[in-house]
């Protein structure tokens, strides 16, 4: 293992109360080796890089010149809070980064008082800092509140929402675009091409410029409304009328990695003015780190990589990912029919909608953060008799949830929901977990919801979307790499509501909902050993259900356990409610329902997860014994530690 | 009752095609019968009054110039269609509009060819516009597609990400901004400002200055960058740059009742340009009927009323109805803790905050049409320690999941959700029912879920919301009045996680988790009668649970009914994983789930919907019978006929 970098002036700062000993001129060394400690720590851990890197001095300039924690920090998204959190108390467990038991790779508030708000999902920041700033307003508590927010955020329906309610109630809160015109992939929308033009069409704004504005802007005397309109009448509005209008007084651009222009524009705000006030700063994704700088997206989520060359340490895949089999089987079907059509909410690589573009670019559609747009923009196409396929994760598609009931469901649409991060998602952690697509669709009535036990069987379950003509369907799929099953050429055509049985017993049945599968076949082995014939079913649908599989598993085994990836509410829930108004319970039929716990289970490993969820063939063994002997618990446990 | 206006002119008309024969110059005397007409029809069924009439004009003018329904017509929300209706086949019908079996209050697809897209929640129709757009082009099919858009509507989110989309794909579509400055109560946000300032500071665009700005935008052999940019130097632009920054061709404002404007600027939007358009039209809500005009909030929707003298024929309430209580309750107990605030997604009076704020204004937010922002503006207030009350119906607040989700309920932060309009919503229909809160908020780790079983329970839970702080908590309530029982001086502070008894018995038990709970009661009376010995509880709880009465109730019945005015997924199933997984069904218990049908169930009256459901007194004595009697369904079904 290497030396962790040299850095003398940083080992001197613990909390940002420690920033205000360092003189300013100081501070562009203090930031050269904040960026080395970064670096040197994201190597090790892996995570989120480029982001990071744009904001080192953004970030020690913050913490500099404002109160923190009394003043409230929120960066959007959070996966660019390393050197925040480097600052502030975290430093000496910055390398158990996205580690199990160690740090978050997003701001969190169980964390530190400095982790003013929790994130993850993007765009929330303008939000949640109006409401802290209304209420440091009402309670007279005299607080700055600042939201650092990228330009991909600036996407989202909820940031435009939160802007336009900032300028009407006119509190005092401080928005910082962070534009680096990237978010993960290049953004696409026509807000990201305005602040495009904004920030190239002119010279960053100097101290000179920007003193004359702040003249106007907070010649305290003068009535507010009145200045700025001889402000607009001047001309001294300079670019960002857009946020003008929206009722922000908008600074900049100005040079993000120049703490001689930052100091001064965050002193000035902070000292001056009232209401909201958005600042424009221009940033390099990646800034400091030659391979970042060079490819920014490529380094946006890094695996523990050599500082010196660059090069990620990626583990040789045993099998492809679910991501890649989806799409590049979408671009197989999608050659023999010209109407499917490929949506992603500006996540082309991670939902593999970059590999249909690359042989079907007129017919993919990046429509930015946008979630909500995204679903009913397919709604749309489908009316039209196009075959949407609309790629949102299952933790991203809550955005669009209120357009999935009201635009799709309501309407029967053919709009077809590949649901990729379905279930555990490791180091992301619980705020990119996937567990409660199966319950919020599985409740609206028309859906199909299927979910795939393996690559081959996403395979079949891209080609029934595309087949499937009558309303909407969903197929919900893991993170990370396949089983390593077979592929066939080309995706089967599956039987709307029909499951499948993979082994057959006689005594206990495991009815799979998804990815458990493979453990459900394992645990019954053991089971087998142990005596007790078991039959294992993959229920491929959790709507509509098999009716006659459970009826069959139901009066012809002692004991049935459902197992799925995913919360309360889904595929368990439907089977129950099967069985309890069938009257298939009546008889007394040992019947249990394995899924997520309910809690937000921190990140870790996979494995660690699923073990402590106990939805793994220990957990399911375990499950069976119980129900065979509910009275004797703790014997069961003892029998089921041997396999 | 009285006759029908005369119309002799609309008479000739049935489908748009009828209004090529018309020539311009007697438009305005269609449009003087055809509101005369939706006047009528409204007046004798209640429903959406000002928001029609104040698009007469524009939705003659739309079908004058466009060949629908080749071309397309999304109208947001969907509330102003009636004129559309009237003129597109369903005069004959006009009159059952939102009675069962008669016409929906909003667009339909199932209704008419004439109907593009569904609506009922705003903002959806640029998104959709969009898809039939691009799906247009793809398919080469020429079409003109035309979003009809409020500018109340254009406060949310989705309408912002869809225009910036829109702007960057440069797909032909032509938003109509029908701007009247009110959505259903004023609009609060800066956008709404914004558009008063263009719309208030200038005069009507004139047709001779819309030539000149269409003969730049339309230079067919000029490259359409440098005429844009062109324009911008020239200053053409007349206001709009908002939309011209996002990519639009903004013409207007225009007068939205002056057919001389509106028909030459369709023509010439139809005939020449590619792209995104935006026409910024300026009506009045209410227009042409004078009680209307002068209260447009109070004329928004309507009973049915008397066309002379505009008075409405509201019933006499036998009971306050819920949503007066939870406003008032709110009130009340805000003026004893300084804390709680309010907060609204532009529904002050359909929420009850209206009552809120007329005692405590400064601690009411009214956010706009912005759910998204909504629950994180209260997740941030919450972190300053405030007790937020984010007050939003069932079905809106799906447009705040990922909210729900990822700011409040990770973070356990104490955000309380009164959520008004749960279950059945009558004369509304599919897209306003309050179907599936339950299910999409009890999966949710660390969520308290009540439901009041009446208004005194309500009030209860409002005190039990304020006092309790631990985390996010919410509280669901239906549409219409109490159902009278006596109110107490204060609510009082319940137990987390505890039901209660109403009667006891010991052969069946009801559990109720709401509104049915008086069902419940009249049940068993008849089950008692029929010398069937019944406990009737009420859980209040869908999480937690109670599980000691769960258990007790498991243990000594023969019969378990649990009964929700809620989908699959919700309290029903809860309560079948909590018996299953303790092996409480493991004996033979008859356990059933009692919850909506899985159907997005149509307009009718609140109690024809319950018989439909099942969820009324006969349903409830049905499902017991058959649950002691499954092998004999037809002669239990005719012993139940009887009570």
């Amino acid at each position: 293992m290497t030396q962790n970098p040299n850095t003398p002036l940083l080992d001197t700062v613990h909390y940002p109360a420690d920033l205000k000993n360092i003189d300013d001129k100081l501070l562009p060394e203090l930031a050269a080796e904040l960026r080395a400690e970064m670096i040197d720590a994201v190597s090790r851990t892996g995570g989120h890089l480029g982001a990071g890197l744009g904001v080192v001095e953004l970030t020690i300039a913050i913490h500099k010149v404002f109160d923190t924690p009394h003043d409230r920090v929120i960066f959007d998204v959070g996966h660019q809070c390393y050197p925040h959190k480097i600052l502030t108390g975290r430093r000496d467990r910055i390398r158990t980064l996205r580690q199990e038991n160690g740090l978050s790779g997003f701001t969190k508030r169980a964390e530190s008082e400095y982790d003013d708000f929790g994130a993850g999902h993007s765009s929330t920041s303008i939000s949640a800092g109006l409401g802290m700033a209304v209420a440091s307003q009402l309670q007279d508590t005299k607080r700055n509140v600042i939201s650092v927010i990228g330009d991909g955020a600036m996407s989202a329906g909820m940031a435009f929402e939160a802007l336009n309610n900032a300028g009407a109630l006119d509190a005092r809160l401080i928005v910082i675009l962070n534009d680096n015109d990237m978010s993960i992939a290049p953004p696409t929308g026509a807000m990201s091409a305005y602040l495009a033009r904004m920030a190239s069409g002119r010279t960053y704004m100097g101290f000179r410029d920007f003193g004359k504005k702040l003249t106007a802007y907070l010649g305290k005397n003068v009535d507010r409304a009145i200045t700025r309109a001889v402000e607009h009448a001047r001309g001294y509005v300079t670019g960002g009328t857009m946020f003008e209008e929206l009722g922000f007084y908008h600074i900049g651009p100005i040079d993000g990695h120049n703490l001689d222009h930052l100091l001064p524009v965050l002193r000035n705000v902070r000292d001056n003015g009232d209401g909201p006030v958005l600042i424009h700063v221009v940033t390099q994704k990646g800034k400091g780190y030659a391979p970042a700088e060079a490819a920014s997206d490529k380094y946006h989520g890094v695996s523990k990589f050599d500082v010196v060359t660059g090069t990620q340490a990626k583990a040789k895949p045993n099998a492809p990912s679910y991501t890649a089999v989806f799409g590049e089987t979408l671009a197989q079907e999608a050659s023999l029919d010209d109407k499917i059509v490929a949506i992603t909410a500006a996540m082309p690589g991670g939902t593999g909608v970059d590999k249909f573009a690359k042989v079907h670019p007129t017919r993919t559609f990046d429509v930015g953060i946008a979630e909500q747009h995204a679903v009913t923009f397919a709604a749309g196409m489908a009316t039209e008799g196009m075959k949407p396929f609309c790629a949102i994760y299952s933790t991203f598609l809550q955005r669009g949830y209120d357009q999935v009931v009201h635009d799709v469901a309501i309407q029967k649409l053919p709009v077809r929901f590949p649901i990729d991060r379905a279930g555990f998602v490791g180091a992301d952690g619980a705020t990119h977990a996937g567990s409660f697509d199966t319950a919020y669709l599985a409740c609206l009535p028309g859906f199909v919801v299927m979910a795939a036990a393996d690559e081959a069987e996403l395979k079949h379950m891209v080609r029934t979307a595309v087949a499937y003509d009558e309303g909407p369907i969903s197929f919900r799929y893991p993170r990370g790499e396949g089983v390593g099953v077979e592929m066939p050429e080309r995706g089967q055509i599956l039987e709307i509501g029909k499951g499948r049985i993979m082994r057959e017993g006689s005594k206990v049945a495991l009815l799979s909902f998804g990815t458990r599968l493979a453990e459900c076949q394992v645990a019954a082995e053991d089971l087998n050993a142990a005596g007790l014939s078991t039959t294992v079913a993959d229920a491929r649908f959790a709507k509509p259900l098999d009716h006659d599989l459970i009826r069959q598993l139901a009066r012809h085994h002692e004991v049935l356990i459902t197992i799925e990836e995913g919360s309360i509410g889904g595929f368990g829930s439907h089977v129950l409610q099967f069985l309890a108004n069938e009257g298939l319970l009546d008889g007394g039929l040992r019947v249990r329902s394995m899924v997520m716990p309910d809690i937000f289970m921190d990140h870790a490993s996979p494995d660690a997860m699923y073990a402590r969820a106990g939805l793994d063939r220990k957990g399911i063994v375990d499950t069976v014994f119980k129900a065979l002997n509910p009275e004797n618990r703790a014997e069961a446990q003892v029998t089921v530690l041997k396999p």
